[in-house]
Formats: C-alpha cells, sequence, structure tokens
C-alpha cells in the first residue's frame, strides 16, 4: 500500500475554516472545485457514522462552491441549464437540480437558491459550473453577470442541529423547512442559512458571505456546540451511501443521464421548458433507460475504497462474463454488518433481491444483492 | 504540522499509468482536472532537481486532459478562445496559448495542437475548458464536436530524452523541433508525439490514445530508460519556478490577464482577431498593467510551500504597511543556495534587483531581491 500525501499548493484552495480544521486535528482531504475538502479526523468513518446520527457536526464545505447568476436573463439562462421547471420557485427556496449538456449528460447536480426573481445562486458539485453557465451566456448574448462571490458553506448535521443552531441564530431557525432558506445576521452581517446539506440526518448550511469571519463563525458555533457533543466532520461515506446521496464524480458523470440516476423527479420533461438536453432526455425516456443506479448489500470483509468502478457480475456468471454492472461507492456497514454500495445496475438486474457477485479492488469475489434506494 | 492524507474515490480519476506509479512508490499526489497527477516519490524534490538536470525523467501528466474540437466551426471556435493568432498555424504545430474570458481574465493556458484544419486539441491546466468550450459552442450554436477523448499525456523530461525516446521510437524522433509533433506507431496504433513539457530540459510529451496502452507503454519506456539511468518524477517544483513556467491556479487566475503574467507575446492585440476578451486586454494594455510577474529569491532557512499568497512588503516598511506582491509558488534551489519564488509584484517594485520583505507562512520576515525570469 502506498502512500497517498497531498501535495499541498495554493491551486488547491484552503477554506476560510482550514485554520480551524487543522487545530482539531484533521487527518485527510479530497479536493473538489480546487478546494480542499476535509475527509478525516482522528475517529474513524464507523465511529463518525454513529455520532452523526446521534449528535451534531460541523463540516467545512466551502468547497461547494458558489456560481453566483444574476441580470434581465438570469431566470432564462439558469432555466436553459436544467430540466428541472423552476417556474414556480420562490425566493427562499432550495432547488436541488441537475444540469445537463445537450446529449443529456450530467454536468453538475448543484442546489439551486432563488435569492431573487432576477438573482441565483447554485451551490454545485465538484466541476467548473461557471466556465459552463459564462459560456453558455457570452455564446448566447445574454444580459447576465457571473461569478464567484465569497459564499463559504459551512454545514451543521446531525438530530441536534436544530438545537445547536437556535442556541447561536435564535428560535426563528426553528421555523426554517427542509430546502428553504433565511437570511440570519452574524457579527452585523447577513448571511443565507438553509436548511439542508449532504446526510439524512436533519440540518442546516450556513452560506457565510465574508471568508474574514470564517474563524468567528466556527469558534461561536463550536463552542455552543459542547452542550450538544459537536464533532467535527464531513460527509460520512456510509451514511450517505445508506442514504441514497448521489457525489457528482462517482455515481454519475457525463456519461450518465439524469433518469438512470434515479433523478427523474427532478426531470419535468412533460412540460415545454426552454431547456439544454430537453429533447435528448425526452427521447431517452420514450426509448427507456438501459441501467439505474441502485443500492447493493455484499458481504465478506470490510470492503476497500471504490477508486475506480468495480464490476459486478451474474450470480451463475464467471469472472470473466461481461459485467452486468458497477459500483461506484462503497463502505462498510456497522449498523447493517455488511458492506453497502451504490452501483449502476444494466437492465435485467437491478430488480431489488436480485442475486449478484461484487469484485471489489482486493481481489474479492463477494456475494451480494440488489437493494433499493435508500437502504432501510 | 497535521497529515494530509488524499482520500480516494473514483471522482479523483486514476490515469493509465497509476499502477506503475505505485509499484514505483509514489508518495504524494495533487489533483489536476479531476485526476491524480502524481508529486512525490522515494527521493526528495532537490536530489530530483539534481537528477532532472542531468538525466531523464518520466512523468505520468495523464491529468493533462484533452479537449477535442473538431467540425465546420472548430477554428472559428478555437480562435474565438484566445488572444493568440492562430491563422498561421499548421498541422502539427503545438501553439502555448492563453485563454481568455470577456474580461481578459485567464480561464487556461493549454498547449492547442493542430490536427487538421478543422480538427484541435487543448492539453489543458487545471480548469474545466471542456465545459467553457461547450458552453460557448452551445450557446452561438456553433457546429463543432467537443469531447474529452481516450487521451493520456505520458512526458519524457530531461538531456537524455531524445536518446531514450530515439532508442524507443527510432531516429526520426530527432526531427520533431520544439513545439511540434508528429505521429508514431506503439503497439499497432498511431500516437502524437510533441517535444514539448513541463520543464526547460528538453523533451517530449507521448499523447497515448488508449488508455488499455498505458501499462505496456510505461513497462517499454522503462526497460529502455535503464540505460539512461531513468526515474519516475513529476514537475519539479524548483526546475519550474527557475524556468519561470507558470502553473494555471498558482501563478495565475481568472483574477489575473496575460499581460500582466508576462504572457504578452502569445496576445495578437494589434491583429482584428475575432476573440473572446480582445477589446478588455486592448483596454489594459492601453492604460497600462498595473503589476507583472517576476521572480524573487530569498533568504532564510528553505521555505515550506506556498498554500496562499505571501505577502511582500517594501524592505523598508514595516509588517502592517500594504504589500506591494505576493507570492505565488516557492522553493529552495540547492543550485542558487537560496529560496527562489514566483511573485506578482506591483508596479514600482517590480524592477529587477529591487529589494523587498517577503512574509512567509511559517512568520518568517525574508530578505529578498526582484528578479527577472527565467533566472539565471
Amino acid at each position: 500500500m502506498t502512500t497517498n500525501h497531498l501535495n499541498l499548493s495554493r491551486r488547491i484552495r484552503r477554506t476560510p475554516f482550514t485554520e480551524k480544521v487543522e487545530a482539531l486535528g484533521v487527518r485527510g482531504y479530497s479536493v473538489v472545485n480546487h478546494m480542499l475538502l476535509p475527509k478525516a479526523f482522528a475517529t474513524s468513518v464507523e465511529d463518525d457514522y454513529w455520532h452523526l446520527r446521534a449528535h451534531v457536526q460541523m463540516w467545512d464545505v466551502a468547497c461547494q462552491r458558489q456560481v453566483d447568476i444574476r441580470g434581465a436573463d438570469a431566470a432564462r439562462l439558469v432555466q436553459w441549464m436544467t430540466p428541472r421547471n423552476l417556474s414556480k420557485a420562490r425566493a427562499g427556496d432550495c432547488l436541488y437540480a441537475p444540469l445537463v449538456d445537450e446529449s443529456g449528460g450530467i454536468i453538475n447536480d448543484p442546489v439551486i437558491l432563488k435569492l431573487a426573481s432576477d438573482h441565483f445562486r447554485l451551490s454545485i458539485a465538484d466541476s467548473d459550473v461557471l466556465l459552463w453557465a459564462k459560456g453558455l451566456a457570452l455564446g448566447a448574448g445574454m444580459d447576465v453577470v457571473i461569478e464567484e462571490p465569497d459564499v463559504s458553506p459551512l454545514a451543521i448535521q446531525g438530530p441536534r442541529a436544530e438545537a445547536l443552531m437556535s442556541a447561536v441564530f435564535g428560535e426563528r431557525i426553528r421555523e426554517i423547512r427542509f430546502f428553504k432558506f433565511a437570511r440570519f445576521e452574524f457579527m452585523g452581517s447577513s448571511h443565507v442559512i438553509a436548511r439542508s446539506g449532504y446526510s439524512r440526518q436533519d440540518g442546516f448550511e450556513i452560506y457565510l458571505e465574508d471568508s474574514r469571519l470564517g474563524a468567528a463563525l466556527w469558534d461561536r458555533l463550536w463552542e455552543a456546540g459542547q452542550a450538544f457533543n459537536i464533532r467535527p466532520g464531513c460527509p460520512n461515506l456510509i451514511e450517505r451511501i445508506e442514504g441514497g446521496l448521489l457525489s457528482y464524480g462517482n455515481e454519475m458523470t457525463r456519461k450518465n443521464n439524469p433518469l438512470e440516476c434515479g433523478l427523474a423527479a427532478f426531470c419535468d420533461l412533460d412540460e415545454p421548458l426552454d431547456c439544454i438536453g430537453g429533447g435528448a432526455l425526452r427521447a431517452i425516456k420514450a426509448a427507456g433507460i438501459t441501467r439505474q443506479i441502485r443500492g447493493l448489500i455484499f458481504d465478506g470483509d470490510p470492503c476497500p475504497p471504490c477508486a475506480t468502478p468495480w464490476p459486478v457480475r451474474r450470480a451463475q456468471g464467471n469472472d470473466r462474463a461481461a459485467p452486468v454492472g458497477e459500483v461506484t461507492s462503497a463502505a462498510y456497514s456497522p449498523r447493517l454488518r455488511a458492506n453497502v454500495a451504490l452501483a449502476m445496475m444494466n437492465n435485467g438486474f437491478r430488480a431489488p433481491g436480485e442475486r449478484v457477485l461484487v469484485h471489489s479492488a482486493d481481489s474479492q469475489t463477494r456475494a451480494g444483492v440488489v437493494s433499493a434506494l435508500p437502504f432501510a
């Protein structure tokens, strides 16, 4: 096993919270949107999983960079970028929305925050949506201003999130419903706070609008969080897989369409939207998808990380048979006492209960069963 | 000091050469274009520096992803993306070319390979040029096909590069002049080989066109390279700084224009090109730039990596005075027996010989002198 040290440079941007996570002993990072995403602290992923389900965690997710789009053509451009119908959205709404290209391939899957009728922010996964949006706008001659603002999300996740957030921001925080946001004061300036986040344990995302306040915001929440057994954390691989939360670049790439990724509910294909890829997605829907994202439970020792897709084969096949699917993310679940995975499964092999073989990167062949998402 | 382990997932893509660099004991990575870039092996950066200047190294630079643009409007689109005049380029030319946005801010600085009059490949630095190009083309309704092909650059760098390459690909390799390319056979398929690379030590980049051949290509060069004292390597920070080679995301971002980055020679602003940002760059040129990239030599212990820009202040100022520049990359040069850096220096402080103070991340204040680029 080789060591995977991450070499640091300015190109891999630090966040307003990096000093704080360093002080708390961060041990590992990933890189998202050219920015550090803390991924490991002193405790194990399993231990963090149990903690996240019982208490509250603070996550530096500043790498969810913001693409700010405003101007006379802002609403038209944002609608052009997604097959989800945005026409009924109101200011204060968060909308999970796949962005697709002209073939229906997924470009990103941001949460779109509607700030005003002519002002949107896309809180993005790992691809340069800023360049995509700017290219479209420049090519089409649209009247918009597109930029990356000084906005850095900090996530408070876990069942005690509401209690902690109300201690810091007041009781009004409890009124924010799921996927809604409101503005709150911190140190004299105003910040968007949404009820959202990359877990299934309830929580909030604070869109800090001034990176100079990062350390103060972290400290304030950290101190108030002591009463709630707070820990530094990060999106938890086990909890995310169990919850069926997809990750752009892992479960879906530009070679996938939202229909096979289980995102049909976010594609309003029956409505006459002027959106890129709408025709392609309607054609895919009419022809029928050929594969679909599924859960997979499989046995054996706790599996290694999935760094390249693992082939899934039919239970009665041999090792050289064509795969019938592929695992894209996997982890050992201490709660289910089995390995859990997200997998793209071909037609004929995607029914829950289907028995398959998983060929994990450690050269083990493991017996598995297809599951619905989220896992029970 | 915290540990910076890189957490692996499918989203951080492996390359066709990753297994080989793992077998050779890679110790550190960076992430470029959502892909692994090996950055450290068993030997030190200083040792690798001396080796690169004397022998030959093989670098996995598959992260220099390719943006393939072809079709009736390909030449028009590529010209639209850069202020460099491409009209005289011929098939077989490599052209270093800044890409800029409508304000003249740098989007990327690829090497453009002209394959045919209607077919270009952009070998890119760390930003999603594919999305930028697709956005522009879709917005403007251009007749082009844009995709990321299965092409993975492998660099052979160092003074013995030509000897090694001719041993593997034949004597014809010696005829390739700097920033030209030709096609060569390997295992029955054809691959572009260019005389180019991210060092000042001569060398080649092999654009492997089939990732399944990655291991075989690596092995073939590794075996032939034994006679030339070959090592696995990576872009060497010391050699790159001394050579004045800029790194997108480090020395230049979208907040920089090519004129202040010393790239005026690649901006044909006096010619009537239909290019994005041409007007903005002409206005910047007319008003005069306010800062410029420079070398900087400074004393003290070998400096730490530069993970955020370090302030540079006037030699007679105090620690609270406004910076007059910033260091963006720095390393200790064992040849010059001093620290060397690339720095963006304000007007009035950018003349070679100017004495300044560098405030490095280790809280040291170091005496420095501005230098021309490349370093002597």
